[in-house]
This record gives C-alpha cells, sequence and structure tokens, in this order.
C-alpha cells in the first residue's frame, strides 16, 4: 500500500495536458486557456472622458468663466473639431476628448444657457479624463495558458477584441462499470442485481471537472468482455473503470486486460474509503481502476479522477484546496490509512467553521456521502482529538461534485 | 439611492421560480431539483456480505469447526439454497446472504481445502453482514427540491433506480447591450468604437448562474432600437440590458421602453461600482439594466444578476456567501456609498486569508477586475480600518465569474 500522496503524485506525473482547439468566444467560459490572449487594441482607444460633462482647456475654465458651446461628443461619436480658448464640447462618459480640450467641466459644475456655459467650480487639467491605454495597451499581455476563463476573463478577451480563443480541448474521459450484478436506472432487475449508480454519478463528476464524459456499455465479469473495450478506450484521453474486483478471487480488470497491453503502475493506496485502486496504462493510455463500491469509487474520484482532469485540461494548478474547520465533536486515533470521514459544515461568525462528523462511516452508504459537505481528513495514525480541534477537510459544495 | 441589501430584497420579491422539466439521468447534474426523489427500492435489497469470505451459521464456526462448502454466492449470483448446520457458502462483497447463513466467516480467517472450510477464528453472527436498507429503504425519500444537484446526489438517484429526473429548466436571460459606440468583438472598428465585452460576459456570467443566455442583438442608442428588442424579450424569463445611459441627457433605456409596458421600481442603488441600476418589468418581463461601464456591469451582475438566477432556478438559497479576510492595507474610511473593492486574497497557514485591496479602483479597469479573486465589502459610512483587520468578501473563485 502506498501514500496517498505518493500515488497522487504518479498520477499526475504520468499525464499531459491535451491538444488544443480554436473555439468562438462565448463557448470559453470554464475552458482552460491553452494560448496567451494579448490586447489587440488600447482600452480605452483614446483619452475619455469618465463623467459626462464638457471637454474645455483648464486654462480658461476657471470658475466664473464663460466658455462657447461649439459642439458635442456622445460615446461613439467623436467631435472631430479642436476645442479653442474660451471654447467648451458637451461630452459623455466614454466620450473622446477632442484636440485642444485637457480637462472635464462636470455637468454639475456648470450651469448652462443657449450656447454658453457658466463656469461653476474651476477644472484641473487632466481631471476626468481616462488616458489612452489605461485599463490596457495594444500589445500587452491579459491572460496565461493555464488559466481556467471566468466570466470577467471572457469579458477581457472581448474587450481585447478577440472573437476566438484557443483553449485545451476538454480530455475524453472512458467510463467503464463492470459486473455481473449491475444493471442502469430503471432497466428490468433480476434477482441478485444492483442498480448501478457508478457510471453516471462519474460521468457527473467528470463533467464538473471540465472533461467530456463517454459512458461504455456495462461489461460484464468475464475477460472477453472487459477485453471489447480495449478499443473504445483508445479513443478516450483517460480509461476510467469501476468494480472488476467482485469475482473476488482474483483481480479482473488487471488479468483480463494484461494480454491487451495493460502494465500496471501501483493498485493498493492506504487510505479509507477505497483501498484497490489500480494505476496503470492500458496501451498508451492512462487506465485508473476505481472501486466498485459507490462511496469508495466517488471518494477515489474526488482525490485522484479530479486532480488528473485538471492535469489533462491544462490548469496551472492541480491540487484540491484544503480548508481548516474545527471538529465537533472527538475524533479516536487513526490506524495505517489515511481516512476521508463524512462530515456536515456549518460556517460560524467570528470562528474557524465548525465540522461534524458523521457517526457512520459505513463505506456502503450513498446517502450520508450525498448529505456530507466536507470530507474530514485524517492521517495515518494522526493521535485522537478532542472536540474543537482543528482539522483539515476537503470541502464539496463548491465543486460540483 | 436604496442600499444593496434593499434592492436585493426587491429584486429577489419579484421573482419565482420558472417552470420544471423532465430530463435523462446524465442532464441532471448541477440542475435544480423540482421534484423530490425517492427510493424506488431498498439498498442494499437483501442482507449481503460485507467482505469476501464464507456466509456461514455462526454458533457453528467457532474457531477450529470445519465446514462443508457447498455452494457460491458471488455478487449477481445468489445462491439459492440454504445453508445447513456445519455448512458454507462461499461469498463476495456485495453478494447475497443465503437462506440459514447469520455471519461471515472472513477469508483470511479461513483456511480451505477442496470442499472444506477449516474457521480459524470464530464468528460473530451479524458481523460483516450489511442489512437490506442500510443505505435507504424504498419509499424513503432521498433528495428535496431545491438543492443543485452534485455528482453525489445524481450517483444517488441512479442507486435509487431513477433514469428520469424532474428540475427546473434553466431561466432563459436575453442580454441587450445598448450603445452607438459599441460594436462586437473581430468586427469593422470605426473611430469612436468601442469592442462590446459586456454581453458576452454576461452570458458567461448566465452560464456560471445555471441560466442560459439568449445575446440580442447591440441595439443602437435610439428609442426604436430598444422598442425592436420588446418582442424578444416576451420569450424571456429575465431581460438584461447593460448602457443606454450614455447619450446622457436621459434615460434611454427607461425613456424607450416606457411606451411599451415598461414599469419601473427603483434605479439608482447606494453603490460603487454600479449606481445607475435600473430595476423593473417590461410587461411581464422582468428587467435589470445594468451600466454600461464594463466593471460596474460585472459587479452588478455579481450582486443582483446571479441571486436573480438563484430565485428563477428554483435554488433554496438565493445569496452569495460571504467569507472574512485579514486588510494586508490600512483602508480608508467611506463615504455613503457601498464599495466593492476588486482585491487579491491569499491564504495564510493557521490564519484568517490575507486580502490586498488593489491600489487603483477606476471602474474601467476590466484587466484588474479580471485579476481579483474577490470584492472586498465597505458598508457606507464604514470607519478606517489598520492594516490586519478583518472584512468581507465576496470571494470570485469558485463562482466561474
Amino acid at each position: 500500500m502506498i501514500p496517498v500522496e505518493e500515488a497522487l503524485m504518479r498520477v499526475l506525473g504520468a499525464l499531459s495536458p491535451v491538444s488544443a482547439e480554436t473555439v468562438a468566444l462565448p463557448e470559453a467560459w470554464g475552458r482552460v486557456l491553452a494560448r496567451p490572449v494579448a490586447a489587440r487594441l488600447s482600452q480605452p482607444p483614446a483619452d475619455v472622458s469618465a463623467m459626462d460633462g464638457y471637454a474645455v482647456r483648464a486654462a480658461d475654465a476657471t470658475e466664473g468663466a464663460r466658455l462657447a458651446l461649439i459642439g458635442a461628443a456622445p460615446a461613439g461619436h467623436p467631435f472631430e473639431g479642436e476645442v479653442g480658448f474660451g471654447q467648451a464640447v458637451r461630452i459623455f462618459t466614454g466620450g473622446f476628448v477632442p484636440r485642444g480640450a485637457d480637462g472635464i467641466l462636470l455637468q454639475e459644475d456648470a450651469e448652462r444657457s443657449g450656447d454658453s456655459v457658466l463656469v461653476r467650480e474651476t477644472v484641473r487639467a487632466g481631471r476626468w479624463i481616462r488616458a489612452a491605454g489605461l485599463d490596457f495597451r495594444e500589445g500587452e499581455s491579459l491572460l496565461q495558458p493555464g488559466r481556467a476563463l471566468s466570466a470577467r476573463d471572457v469579458g477581457l478577451a472581448a474587450a481585447a477584441n478577440h472573437p476566438w480563443l484557443t483553449v485545451h480541448r476538454r480530455p475524453t474521459v472512458g467510463i467503464l462499470a463492470t459486473g455481473d450484478e449491475i444493471v442502469l436506472p430503471g432497466e428490468p432487475l433480476p434477482r441478485g442485481s444492483i442498480v448501478s449508480s457508478n457510471a453516471h454519478a462519474l460521468a457527473a463528476l467528470v463533467r464538473a471537472g471540465g472533461g467530456q464524459p463517454v459512458v461504455l456499455p456495462v461489461a460484464r465479469d468475464s475477460a472477453e468482455a472487459l477485453a471489447d473495450t480495449v478499443g473504445a478506450a483508445a479513443r478516450c484521453d483517460i480509461l476510467v473503470t469501476s468494480g472488476g474486483a467482485s469475482v473476488g478471487e482474483h483481480d479482473l480488470v488487471r488479468s483480463a486486460l494484461a494480454p491487451h497491453g495493460f502494465a500496471q503502475d501501483f493498485w493498493r493506496i492506504a487510505m479509507r474509503p477505497g483501498k484497490p485502486l489500480i494505476w496503470g496504462r492500458l496501451g498508451e493510455v492512462p487506465l485508473l481502476g476505481l472501486p466498485g463500491n459507490p462511496v469508495s469509487a466517488l471518494v477515489c474520484g474526488i482525490l485522484f479522477l479530479l486532480p488528473a482532469l485538471r492535469r489533462l485540461s491544462g490548469l496551472e494548478r492541480c491540487e484540491t484546496p484544503l480548508t481548516r474547520a474545527a471538529t465537533a465533536t472527538a475524533l479516536p486515533a487513526n490506524d495505517g490509512r489515511q481516512d476521508y470521514l463524512r462530515a456536515r459544515v456549518e460556517q460560524v461568525e467570528g470562528e474557524l467553521p465548525r465540522v461534524e462528523v458523521f457517526a457512520r462511516q459505513d463505506s456502503s452508504m450513498l446517502q450520508l456521502l450525498a448529505a456530507a459537505s466536507a470530507l474530514v481528513i485524517r492521517a495515518p495514525h494522526a493521535e485522537a482529538l478532542p472536540a474543537g480541534a482543528e482539522v483539515r477537510m476537503i470541502e464539496l459544495g463548491n465543486l460540483g461534485i
């Protein structure tokens, strides 16, 4: 059995980002940028007014002066003349400051009558003018590869005049549930069968991680059924199996796929739930073999598949962030396996969040996993903790998992 | 000007969840459940073994006893006979416990030779048996409406034998950018024009909030152009405009739409960036009028459109969660408007996160907004704060915004 951290390092070390594709700007949200975005123009493109008012020469626009109104410069319609001595041009937020003008007389500091404007507050040169390029200058680098594009990033790329962006493909994840006993929801259910939840829970997890799931037909517990998947796997960026140890006497996934080029890296991790996890390669395709137990499969999916997806997606950071909380109950000392305890988090004003570890941790209880908002981590051989002690956890709420 | 909290209450108070649709299980991830999910079967469906080993009568299986092996019960293939005195049935994790058996002799505690099994550790009745219905019982309520379905929820619904789920429609959000000066990225760019970023940044924000954006053609600054949108708006669950105040002398959105049934609720909020925000109804359709400035539009989108989307989506909780941090720099006293300061958060081991408010807060600087990982909130008339003082913030990282 190897430690969780080492297993994760070996998984991530074996993967590299998938290739890129060019998508229309509206499709780029949430995708991972593959090529840098530089500004194709300066923003603002010229000196512009930050307010509604009058573009003036500051030297003229002293309190009590009266200026001649010679035109208007609303946004989109620049005034193409020049503001001379004693002159003013009506201007609106975002309007280009006309030649000759170097200050903005605010609307509320001006009194207009006909074609003249009375200055009621002396104007300072440069005030209320946004200089050309204040936000960014043509050629300036704005967004770096490895970044998941936020709505703000999409806005910035749009403002920089990019109708297309180059992002990493969504990694294609083959999902193969195995087992004689499983059937999909709504199908005929012979005695002894179990409704399969893993394939579609993992498919949802793949979507949450930015991947494209391909749910393969359920494979029966036979070497032939598993071998049939080799062709499908070759088209995926990673193949994820669940189950395949249910015949007990031997591990079906490993033995059935060995003649088809399966090379194992490791297969047991010192963790709970989820010890029997397989990592290797089926030909060129990385293979992650998850346990058949739904709770173990999902917890291992969170711990290994999500970071794997981040690496494949080209994200700069692959780790799931950990947060801290105070345990609501005392926790016993731990044995040699790293525990991921299902728990519920509660925010507490002015203190660390409080986390209540569920009393039952049976790894068959999917309902409790769905109700959990965090997984509390207990390191191997961790000492017993009193109520109130600080623990580390993975918060599940924001990840869509 | 009304306070932010009151504005948000009025927005949410005017909205109700959109209708439901039935989708296939794999499409339900991230959607908001509209009808409860109850278990259509018990899980496990019968008493099952939690381990690989032998199903036995505990009374027989004392240390040193030898049992006759009469069959096998792998998962999916129940043993249909009965385990009698002195008998054992090979069983695997998930296999149904045969009639007569009441305990599991673990594989590592058994020594098999041919058709007999030597007991090396006395079996306790009930041990390593998962009772029928341990996870859930047929008819039990599992998932409540108003919940955004996680990958774990999808797994639970699958295990409960639901191939279809009923969720709220994605709210349709019409997005209308207005202004004579704006063009879309990559289009010809006459002098005086600005590349429009708001429509597609807001569309991405709508996706992040679970809605379906409909980007309407840009409307020029004329009453006719705006009035043309009335028909399109009627098909949306909410209409969002950006800009339309750029002609300065009057507010175009409000005046142009008034003859078409626009009823205003409020239009100015005591906040920065983003004071001129319109809220009302165009006929039956709620209308949110955002400022044209890209930073103001996005900040107002985060503050009002995201909660509005949550309400329309049927989510039980609409508020954006606030978190706490320590300010890295001193902050000046605030005036009468609630400030949302662009800032960068850094996690600090064992302490509150540290948040560095950007020195420049000009509301035209989209690049700085994209670089921000939080909006630090400064209440109206907040007192000056020294470095290290606690502040509240909206973290942007996890929201896809």
